[in-house]
């Protein structure tokens, strides 16, 4: 294996290894799509974190995996067939290989996970280094904060090696990143430096007691400097693109104990003229790096824009995925009303909250997924105090290739307890629409939940109102088939004409909280079948169930959506599949239910 | 109103001002139980406040209301009946007060929800400074670290007053709290200070002169200090209880407009010598300053410090509360195995995470309320890699004069649908230890939740496992109660006898999930009434309704929980009977489900 390989390798085999790796990554992402910028600047940190650390023995924790590409190649992993079905996840996970010590999917958690391994490595009296890996835009994560505030003692033999390719994604006007470049400026240091390193070599005595020297100096020079204050020995700026620099440096850290972080800065996208020159461009890319498409974003964009130009009150907050979720137009004309709090889900959260009681108008656009980590500030923050504030839930139900750690499956359960907020799921953009300006009406909290990728127009009668909170979109005196979220809706339908059975009623259950007890008092003595791309443990059809058992009225009903498993990479229809939710599914489901007495 | 006089009382009144209002307090407190030494250090700064700005014009924003009974009574609330039924809340409220700018109960959100009034108020064009106090020990926690570092650039006339008792609560070694003593200790600059204090008065036109100067040495001695870094103007530290200086320092903050970060050191509860001398003991306390007898989580300190000895991987780790979930006696007997995060949960949660995933057994111990801030740690850290952490869960249910933003009653729906979790509640705290050990034997997640207060001993037959996850502690073939949570229990036992009906069988339904299928599919044609301390929507009776639909069994029954509100303070059993969620109340619901066809 590689992994190996390297430990014998010298610099100039490293850095042939290095393109060989890139060609691969790019070719790999042209082919399924991926994370390509940041997984380009990581190669190098890669290659000499494994030239001087003895993996898997010692611990390598990403954060976010967008840099790990690199490290799944050199641990025999082939990335063809990469985030599809069979294939590597994009992300670092456990149990994937043995190599990958902790998940990585949301952004925050390599240093707090970290100490956790010092913590139990050293209370069982074993050893191992515990290296975690983190970008710049992750460390201003609120956990991140936590973890490196958290003691001034840090576990000995401990590195935190800080990815600093200067993005935090869509922001960088952050604290926290000032004082990065701060820290990088300093050439006269890093001349000084390269000079010393090229003159001698770093395994004579003499190259090891200037290396020391060289802490000294840089100690000094970055004095007072914030990492110092939390328990770390400060090393760095150093090249991340520099293997000779790096092993240097990692080999020296390797043999010390102390705790470490070191600070190399990284070129995003790396290696491919395009997404140096356009990170964001190559962040995150489709098949053959197309940019997919993402109607309902797109969307909620413009629907944004034309709200805001009406409404001075309207402002728009996101938590670095101003792109994901539609928000670049917004952004560029409304720039004084759009806020990106960089990867602090939590603070923005906060933040609007904020802004409401000030007496504005925020629309926070989140992935399902990221939404979770502020779940506690939309209970204390909006809801208790009942602000108008509106979460517009990106990436709800499957969300195909980025897997596990990304799945929109939780919404639904996880906010239709919170008093105070409404909980809807538009059929498609036209009714995210609707739905939009019926919440803003209303005053209060409301989450809009939508999936990812194209939504067909499925046309519809009744704009939602206190009336018509739901629709009935095909007509039948048979099962009915309560449908929430615009794939659900449309399957539903397919379903019928798939059925054969004319009776079958579709109805369009567009807001999941209030639910529509007119409706749902009508068809008790029905037979129902809710349908759903969210867990069945707490979602929308266990809602209905609950409505009936609260009014003690037995119903014949059946609960259609994901089972309780975390689901893993492949595309957002073969994971339907996979868990019995396409039109053909239901389909059956409604077949057998209807012949049922 | 006092707020008002305070504008004309010279120092020698603040001064006889704050004597009396350290009165009121200890006295509201001793008659009904409250929190104590942060109110107590937190006078002086609040009548500076008061004497400076303009509140509510100007938006006071507390950080934890632990320190705003002082504003409570100088805006005309008394604090007779403080946290009971009909008097107010022992935080701030803007459903209270208008002087209350925004909720105060968890801690953290105080700096972000200032930049959200900030943006408002620039964006619309109005004229007011927003102050946010937080405590040393909030402002180490994620929410208050993301806004801290969020821009370089902060609003104007945006000031953060940090009340540094110094305390962080049970902990005190975080690299924030000694970048802090390291300031406070500037001794002879504050000596000097103090005495151009005393010699040239503020409004004299040399006297602003001098205070600018005074700034500008503090500036170089504070050079490179965080806070300056994250675009504060660091002002202090200043004596917290000299009304002098700081009347003095904040009516000149007032009149510039740049942000501010003014330190203020205090001391925890000063003014009670029996407080400041043990300001922990005092922190939050009952009536007659007694402590709060909770036997679960006496409880569970015991059998954390009994299974600790018998097994060297369990560790313990909390989030600044190891008092409230009982752990004091653990980290006393086991240092090195007891972790205390700080008021962290996210970072507590993920260190939990990569200690169990380096081999030791942890478990994690918080408020119900508090979990909810790491629930993405939960999710996607714990729970995604289906790690052996166990979540000790107290103060699930009605917490009582805590009110509104403490209550525990979202647990269940929160933690029910996340993938590989296990959700128990425990009848009394000998079972508390059956679950425990059950749970910790499935080498998998979980989550044990349980009340405050006293519970009972109820006895019972069958001790947990996989083929007895529920148990009938009456027996009878009428209607079943399936009672979820120890105060559900004992409630339904006695409601049967309340109800005179003999056929009514009483089921301790201990594990949420799983479910007792094999029960559940024996009652389903009986009538059923679940009944949980938890809200409908989403908790228990919500599993039990949705197990029934899946499988397409209808069934007569019935959910009895909290409706979908924010429950206010009053005693845990008023809110009970307010909710209808007594005993009698069970009686009667049972009767009149019993007599129905």
């Amino acid at each position: 294996m590689l992994a190996e390989d390297i430990k014998i390798y010298d610099i100039h085999q490293l850095r042939e290894l290095a393109s060989r790796l890139r060609e691969e990554m790019i070719g790999a992402v042209r082919e399924s799509g991926g994370h390509l910028s940041s997984n380009l600047g990581a190669v190098e940190l890669i290659l000499a974190l494994y030239k001087a650390f003895d993996f898997p023995h010692d611990k390598l924790i990403f954060d976010v995996g967008h840099q790990a590409y690199a490290h799944k190649l050199i641990t025999g992993r082939s990335l063809s067939g990469l985030r599809t079905a069979g294939g590597v996840s994009g992300f670092p996970d456990p149990a994937e290989s043995e190599y990958d010590a902790f998940i990585a999917g949301h952004s925050g958690n390599s240093v707090a996970a970290g100490l956790g391994f010092c913590a139990a490595r050293d209370l069982r009296g074993e050893n191992y280094k515990v290296i975690c890996c983190i970008g710049d835009a992750s460390l201003a994560n609120g956990t991140a904060l936590e973890a490196v505030f958290a003691s001034e003692k840090k576990p000995k033999n401990f590195i935190v090696v800080l990815n600093d390719n200067g993005m935090a994604i869509d922001k960088n006007d952050s604290a926290l990143y000032r004082s990065l470049s701060k820290a990088t400026a300093r050439r006269r240091y890093r001349k000084f430096n390269s000079f010393l390193d090229k003159r001698f070599r770093t395994t004579s005595p003499f190259g090891r007691k200037l290396r020391r020297f060289k802490y000294m100096v840089k100690g000094w020079l970055n004095k007072n400097y914030f990492f110092e204050r939390c328990g770390f020995k400060y090393v760095g700026p150093v090249d991340g693109h520099d293997l000779t620099e790096l092993v240097g440096v990692l080999t020296e850290l390797a043999k010390i104990d102390e705790p470490i972080l070191l600070h190399a800065v990284t070129v995003k996208g790396k290696g491919m003229p395009e997404a140096e020159s356009d990170p964001s461009r190559y962040h995150g890319v489709g098949k053959n790096f197309a940019q997919t498409d993402h109607s309902f974003s797109t969307a909620l964009g413009r629907l944004l824009c034309a709200r805001a130009g009406a409404d001075a009150s309207l402002v728009a907050v996101t938590a670095a995925m101003a792109d994901g979720v539609g928000l670049s137009e917004f952004a560029e004309k409304f720039p004084s009303r759009f806020f990106d709090a960089g990867i602090c889900e939590g603070a923005a959260v906060t933040m609007a909250a904020g802004m409401a009681m000030g007496g504005l108008s925020p629309v926070v656009c989140l992935y399902s997924t990221f939404l979770q980590r502020a779940y506690d500030q939309i209970v204390h923050d909006v809801c208790l105090q009942n602000l108008p504030v509106i979460f517009c839930i990106d990436r709800a139900g499957f969300v195909g290739a980025d897997g596990k750690t990304h799945q929109g499956l939780l919404d639904i359960s996880a906010l239709r307890a919170i008093p105070n907020l409404r909980v809807y799921a538009p059929k498609d953009c036209a009714e995210l629409a609707d739905i939009f300006d019926f919440a803003r009406a209303q005053g209060a909290p409301a989450a809009i939940r939508y999936p990812n990728g194209y939504a067909p127009n499925l046309g519809g009668r009744y704009k939602i109102s206190d009336y018509y909170l739901w629709e009935t979109l095909s007509e039948g005196d048979g099962v009915v088939v309560l449908a929430c979220g615009a794939r659900a809706v449309s399957r539903a339908l397919e379903a019928k004409k798939l059925s054969g059975i004319a009776s079958v009623q579709v109805v369009n259950c567009r807001s999941v909280v209030p639910l529509d007890t007119r409706l749902l008092d009508f068809f008790a003595r029905r037979k129902i079948i809710t349908f759903e791309e969210g867990y069945e443990n707490g979602g929308f059809g266990s809602a209905v169930a609950e409505y009936y058992a609260q009014n003690n009225v037995s119903v014949r009903m059946k609960i259609v959506g994901a089972p309780g498993v975390f689901v893993s990479h492949a595309s957002a229809q073969q994971q339907a599949e996979k868990y019995k939710l396409t039109a053909a599914d239901l389909a059956r489901k409604i077949q057998a239910f209807d012949a049922r007495e």
